[in-house]
C-alpha cells in the first residue's frame, strides 16, 4: 500500500552539507519494485582512513545478525570505520545461519572492492523479520557497482533508501565551532513503527568531520542518546534492528579531541545531542498513523529513572493515545498510566497540565478545571502534557504520537 | 454510544444457582439513564454472619479510594464480610478527599441499615477516573432502598449493574463435592478495557457456601488468580480499580476447612481456579473491539516468571495484535516481541506454532513453512500461538484479544 505522507512531513528534504571524508552511493535490489516508490533500497557509505565510530544498538534478545556483527566489529576493529552498507526490505533478523551467510558475503564484497579490513565495515538491515533472503549474495553483489559510483553523498537518496513504512525521508544538520573551525554533523534516520528504542533506536547515522578518539565518541553518543532516541516511542514495540552510529572522519582542520576533560567536547556534545534529538523527533512525527505529536514531561519524581518510566508508561498507554487521537482531554487515563508504572507517585501532590491548562492537582480534579480549554489543547497537532508526581527532583521527557485507525490499517497490510 | 455485542457474547446469561447465606439487590442512580441501556448501576450483596472473605487488588500506585478501603477493611475486619456495595459510572479514583467522603457516607448507610460493623463492609466503583461525584451520599442514599429489596440474588441484574464498556454480562458457576456435600461457587465479573491486571483484575466477585478459614481462603484465591485474572490482557493498561474478592458463607453442611493440609482444600482450589479462569476469559473475550481470542503459550523459558513476561510482551504488542486482526500470520513480530522482553531467549531453539502449523524453528523460518496454512489459522476467531524460547522448564500462558478499529472508536468516544 502507498501511505499518505504524515501531516508533520517537511515540505522538502533539508539541504544537507557534505562532510569531508565521507562518500556514498545507493542502488536498488528491487525490494520496492512495483510498489509505486521510485527509490533505491541499499546504500553504501565509505570513510577516509582514520575515521572513528561509535554505536548503540537494540537491547532486544532477538537482535538481527547485522546488529550482532556491528557489536563484534566495534570491539575487534577498535572503533574505526571504513564502510557501511544498509539495506531495507528485509531486516535479516531471525534468519538463522542464512542471515550470517548474507553478512559474510556482504563483508567479503566490501573488503574486496574497497581494500579495507572487515572489522572496519558495518552493516544494518531493516524490513520484514524472519523472511529468508533469496540468496546470501543478495546485498553483496550490489557492492561493486556502488563502489564505482561513490561520490559526495546524495543525502536524500540515502535517507530514502532505508525507509520502510516511513512517509518521508529524515535528515538533519548541526554545526559547531571548534578551534575556530566549523565542524559539521550531518545525519539521516529512518523509523515509523516498532519504535520503543531500548538504549538505542531505529536506524540512524551521523557523519562528522570532527576529530575525536573512539572512547570519547562512544561516551558522547551515549550521552546524546538518552534524551533523544531513548526518549521516543510510537507503539511500545522494540525493534530487532535498532542502530544508531556516528562516524567521525577527523577531516576538519580542528585538532583531535583525545582527552575527556577537553572543553571542546562540551561544544561537540551539544551539537551531537541536538542532531540526535532532531532526528528522533522526526521519527516520532512519522510514527505509523500519527496525527498528533505529544510531549510528556514528568517532574517531581524520586529520580530521573523513575520519571522516565512514568513518562514512558503514559506515552505507551493505548487508552491515553486513543483519547488524544479523539481530542479528548481524558486526564483520568494519565492518572491510570502513572499508577500502572508501579513507580512512586504522591497522590496528594499529583498535578496534570494540558499545555497551560491545569486539569488536576492535589489528588483530584482542579477547582479551575475547564473542559473546553483542555479539549482545545488536545485538538492541536502538537500537545504538551506535564505531570507532577511528587516533590522529588527527578524529571524526564518522552515524545510520542497518538494511536489512530491508520496505525491499524498500516500494520494489518504492511507485510503483504 | 451503544456498543455492538462482542462476537464471543454467549447467547444468554448462564443459569446461576443460589448460594446459601448470600442476598442481593440492585438499583439505578441514573448513571446510564438516557443511554439506551435498561440497567441498574449499583448492587448490594449481604452475607450471613460468619462469612469469610479474601481479596486481591490492583497494584496501581493510583488505586481508587474504594480499593484502599477494601485493603484496610480486610486487615481490620479480620477477613470477615457482611456486605458489599459496588457502583458503575464513576471509578472514585483520583477523587481526593471527596472520594473518601463518598466511601464514609456509603459505609455509614450500610452499617446503619444492616447493623453490621463497618470493617465487614466492602466497596468498589468502576467508570470514569477523576470525575467528582455530585454529592458524597450519591451511593449511600441508595442503600436503604436496596436493603428493603434484599432477596436471593438476581445474578444477571447484578452482573449488568457493574458493566461499563462491557458488551455482555459475565457470570459462571462451579460446584465440587466436599464431605459428600455439594459446594457451590457462583461468580460475576466485569471488564473490557484497561485490562492488564497486576496481581488482581477488573471487578470480579465469587460467592460460595464453603466453610473455610480466611487465611486459607486468601491463599486459595491467590493461587487461583495467577493463571486466570493475572494471565489476561486486553490493552496493557492496568486499572485503578482492579478487585477480585471471594466470599465464603460456610452455609453448606460441609465441615469448616481450617487446616492448610486439609485434602479437601485441593478440591476447593480446583473449583475456585476453574471459575476464576472462566470469568477471566469472559473478560478477554469482551475486550474492547475484540474480534479474536488469542492464547499465547510460552515454554522452554528459564523460569515460569520469565515465560510469563515473554508471553505478556507478545500479548501486549500492538504489532502482533494488529497483524492478527488482519489474519496475518506475521510471526516475525512474535520474534520481535519475545526479544523486547529482555528475558533470556535461545535463538537457536526458538520455535513458533500457529495452531498446529509450525512457522519457525532453530533460529529461522521453518523449512516446512506454509503461509496459507498459517494464515488460515489466523483467520479463525480463536487462535492458539505456541512459542518455545529455549530448553528450560519455565512455562506460562497468557490470554488476549486483537487490536481493531473498534478499540480506537470505543476509546475515543467512551468518556463523552
Amino acid at each position: 500500500m502507498k501511505l499518505a505522507p504524515s501531516s508533520f512531513a517537511p515540505s522538502c528534504f533539508p539541504d544537507l552539507p557534505i562532510v569531508n571524508g565521507v562518500s556514498a552511493a545507493t542502488c536498488s535490489r528491487g525490494f520496492y519494485a512495483g510498489r509505486d516508490l521510485e527509490r533505491d533500497d541499499v546504500f553504501l557509505f565509505t570513510f577516509d582512513h582514520g575515521t572513528r565510530c561509535a554505536g548503540v544498538f537494540t537491547r532486544s534478545t532477538t537482535a538481527s545478525a547485522d546488529v550482532r556483527w556491528c557489536r563484534e566489529a566495534l570491539v575487534s576493529g577498535g572503533g574505526y570505520a571504513r564502510a557501511l552498507v544498509v539495506n531495507s526490505g528485509n531486516s535479516n533478523a531471525f534468519t538463522g545461519p542464512k542471515g550470517v551467510l548474507k553478512n559474510q558475503a556482504t563483508l567479503e564484497a566490501m573488503t574486496r572492492a574497497l581494500k579495507v579490513p572487515k572489522e572496519h565495515c558495518f552493516l544494518a538491515a531493516t524490513g520484514v523479520i524472519g523472511e529468508p533472503l533469496p540468496d546470501p549474495n543478495y546485498v553483496g553483489s550490489a557492492v561493486p557497482g556502488m563502489v564505482e559510483q561513490l561520490a559526495s553523498p546524495n543525502w536524500q537518496a540515502c535517507a530514502r533508501a532505508f525507509m520502510t513504512t516511513d512517509t518521508y525521508a529524515k535528515g538533519a544538520v548541526r554545526t559547531c565551532e571548534i578551534d575556530g573551525v566549523t565542524i559539521t554533523l550531518t545525519g539521516i534516520a529512518k523509523g515509523s513503527g516498532m519504535i520503543a528504542p531500548n538504549m538505542a533506536t531505529m536506524l540512524a547515522y551521523i557523519f562528522t568531520d570532527a576529530g575525536i578518539a573512539p572512547d570519547l565518541l562512544d561516551q558522547s553518543l551515549r550521552t546524546a542518546t538518552q534524551p533523544s532516541f531513548n526518549a521516543i516511542t510510537v507503539d511500545s514495540d522494540t525493534s530487532t534492528s535498532d542502530t544508531l552510529m556516528v562516524f567521525a572522519t577527523g577531516a576538519s582542520d580542528a585538532a583531535m579531541m583525545t582527552d575527556s576533560t577537553d572543553p571542546r567536547l562540551v561544544t561537540f556534545q551539544k551539537a551531537l545531542s541536538d542532531i540526535c534529538l532532531d532526528l528522533a523527533l522526526q521519527v516520532v512525527k512519522d510514527g505509523e498513523g500519527a496525527s498528533k505529536f505529544i510531549t510528556i514531561s514528568v517532574a517531581g519524581a524520586v529520580s530521573d529513572a523513575s520519571a522516565r518510566i512514568i513518562a514512558a508508561d503514559i506515552a505507551n498507554s493505548p487508552l491515553v493515545k486513543t483519547a488524544l487521537a479523539a481530542n479528548d482531554a481524558n486526564w483520568g487515563r494519565i492518572v491510570m498510566a502513572a499508577g500502572k508504572s508501579g513507580e512512586p507517585v504522591d497522590l496528594a501532590a499529583l498535578a496534570i497540565w494540558f499545555g497551560s491548562v491545569k486539569v488536576a492537582e492535589q489528588g483530584g480534579r482542579s477547582p479551575s478545571y475547564d473542559e473546553a480549554a483542555a479539549s482545545a489543547v488536545c485538538a492541536r497537532p502538537e500537545i504538551d502534557i506535564r505531570v507532577k508526581v511528587g516533590h522529588g527532583a527527578g524529571q524526564a521527557r518522552v515524545y510520542t504520537c497518538d494511536l489512530t485507525h491508520a496505525y491499524i490499517d498500516i500494520n494489518g497490510a504492511y507485510r503483504t
